[in-house]
């Protein structure tokens, strides 16, 4: 294996620079080729602009299959990156080209559908860039068993409002069954209130007000759950420390280590 | 009473693993047995589904009886266990089935229906698996008489802002009476805005945007309560103790003695 | 003026368990009568128990007028007690179902239904029950000036959204002028969404989403300038402390003198 | 430039009293000349009150020219002050006017539309009245980096959970492109719901219900965060100190130079 030896070497004597630069094109790429497909899914727009569409899907799948081999190369434990969030990520981004391309049958339509709509997830490598986004995740993980057990008390409330109002409303406001009238409790408890499914009698009216004031208070806990979990929180690392060997960027401030290939990082 | 007293050494000897699966499998009884009153209330499969959901029904409340018997049994206080609240769920958990059953005469749909949906509550058995349950209910009681206030304050509001847009808006909007005008209030404070009524009037329009307004800057109030309560509460307790004489596992940390049974619990 | 000292001298001497139960009379006295006239406001109710609430109207009214002129005799300054904001609520109370009664000519329509209406600041009576309320006056009027800075940022951006909504999404939407398009925005922006005016072209759409995240965003800014406020607020008041002179009873638990009469308080 | 020179003398010789009563006449003529614009989007109004608000439109015009052209002879660095905030504002306020009124050919009924509008932005003239605008836009501006953070991770929740709505619920449901979906799916995160898209099948609605949870529960870090920030955050100043030289008046309590023309203030 003495190219991606090679490679690697290239990489590292490469300006810090050189190798901002490409994050940055990295990122665009992202950016645009997720545009694309939303694009894309736009009728009028999908068969106005098919060949273009086309032609950009391919040279982005290309550069993103580059990306991944380069990554995969460089690598020092290349099963590790095979299987980790990001690793995974990647080749989700570049495989439904590559299958939509090289099936030989006829795919149905919904195939079809999901495999172009696969594409978007690529929007989840600009993770990667975000050193916040980890530190977010950290409180969140702090303050999640106490969300769970919040949620768990909403959700038991829900199922019981919900019940009580398929009971007390009737088929005629919509409350046809217990999942739709639970569907209709966290439309309400949520505060989001569409309007398709409403109370129609006095009682059910009633029973709606009750728990549109307790989706009001309790909003409370949560945020007073995260507020008071974030007070306490370490500040955000800021850095955009990027590895010289693996090339991923989002690690602490005082990380001595990439976490994804345990490379030394530059002080 | 040599049986009751032989059931607890039997129970008392198994290992807290074993207890510990037992509980585990009641979690999921649970969890099924509400799944199926959901599924059971869809018309559709209720009546493809009719004899399989019958089975599972006698299945669980034979379940979910012989619990309610141990339980019954073994707890050092008998009559405690049968009024307390999880006693009381423990029964409205398989009553339903057994009149349903034993009811000689035809029973009108709607008692049928209330009997049927009465089984969700169910649900609430999960409550003694969440030792945070306890201490969120807690952290709300501390919180409870501010909020019962900050609550008094906006439904004097709701009741004038209501009583007025009834005397702007008249009947063509949907504000046809006070009750009614109050309902649509709640909704508008509340944030959650079904759109079935709403304001038709430029002036009624006006009250309504600062009604919004209001409701969006007041929902703080609640929150800075509970927010500001919280960060002064103790930590939860994150325990899974079980009492081995009346195998309720939703102790604090610090409890020396089976809150249920008085019982004393292994440090 | 003997018979004011005689009465002042007998509510003194009453034991403070009889002032405690002549207050919670008072309390359900407030809540039922703007109970009825809730009721009232039913068109179907209203006619058939026209003859009940009418007489139960002259009840209250009869039982507030009592309640009027005690206060009125009992109070060290009387023309204080008149145009203090109790004072002027208790007139309101009772103010107009007598001129209704008094009134020679056939009043319209409308006046009778304002003159009906405004027995519901009735509710407001029960202001002087809660201790907190005042409390929780004062946290607010802390936050006040904060919270009209923060108010005049969201109406300058409303105002200016909605303008830009006039100009893009055009009448079919429902945006037919300024105030209708700036109706709109605060609904979006304090997210209630009725539904009724929706945004029909692409960027219309668009701008709708920035507003919705930016509605979404700024909750945050009066939840944590309350929050903040209220951390530092010292603990609120819960006595029920009434004064011996004029019968008020919201009194702060350090209070010497009662605030309305200045008369000294037992400690 | 002797003129200014005289100028700036005669408003320095006045007295602070002056000054600030020129300053509430600013301050109610630019809220009446904005209120004067929305009356005119009201095509009735904008008909019979043509004549009018034509000429309440010149003197407005006029007044702001005339503020105008103080400010700019007065001010110590002109160019400084015509590229400010303050100065574009300044400048917008009467552009609009003068530009329709010299345009010799007959511009496009948007076009004129869009001059009409831009008058409203006169409003942003206000924010030089609020020495506390500053100090939130501080706060926000150091709670910037984490909200866009947040926004981030809201976006790509948005997009994925959008991008799944529109595979799963097809165009009957109103999903008919990804935009659309988007759009929803931001409606309804943010606890708008206006009701117009709303999910028809099971598998979508309950993929709704949990992404209103989602909403429901994430609404508390940006609160948190803000929250956090506020409480280390400096008190707000509350001056209304005017420059004697270019008479602007947001000024920090410790300002010791005018922030628009760097003269020194009046202790």
């Amino acid at each position: 294996m003495n190219f991606p030896n090679k490679l690697k070497q290239i990489i590292l004597s490469q300006d810090e620079k050189v190798i901002r630069i490409l994050n940055y094109c990295l990122f665009v790429a992202i950016i645009i080729s997720v545009f694309l497909v939303i694009i894309d899914s736009v009728n009028s727009l999908h068969y106005t602009f098919y060949r273009q569409l086309k032609l950009a899907e391919f040279l982005f799948t290309g550069l993103f299959s580059l990306e991944y081999i380069v990554r995969f190369l460089v690598a020092k434990n290349r099963l590790n990156y095979v299987f980790s969030f990001l690793g995974i990520i990647d080749l989700i981004s570049i495989l439904p080209t590559y299958i939509n391309f090289f099936w030989t049958g006829l795919p149905s339509f919904f195939i079809l559908k999901v495999l172009r709509l696969l594409r978007i997830f690529r929007i989840l490598k600009l993770i990667q860039f975000y050193a916040e986004a980890e530190a977010l995740g950290e409180a969140l993980k702090k303050s999640f068993h106490k969300i769970t057990v919040f949620l768990t008390v909403v959700l038991i409330l829900v199922l019981i409002i919900g019940s009580l109002m398929y009971l007390i409303e009737g088929t005629e406001g919509g409350f046809t069954s217990i999942p739709q009238s639970v569907y209709w409790t966290i439309v309400t408890i949520t505060t989001v209130g569409y309007g398709d499914i409403a109370p129609q009698t006095a009682l059910g009216k009633f029973l709606a007000s009750v728990l549109m004031l307790i989706g009001y208070g309790i909003i409370a806990v949560p945020t007073g759950i995260v507020t008071a979990d974030l007070s306490n929180a370490k500040t955000m690392a800021k850095s955009l420390k990027t590895c010289p060997n693996c090339l991923h960027s989002d690690h602490d401030l005082d990380a001595k280590y990439c976490k994804y290939c345990s490379h030394v990082l530059k002080l």
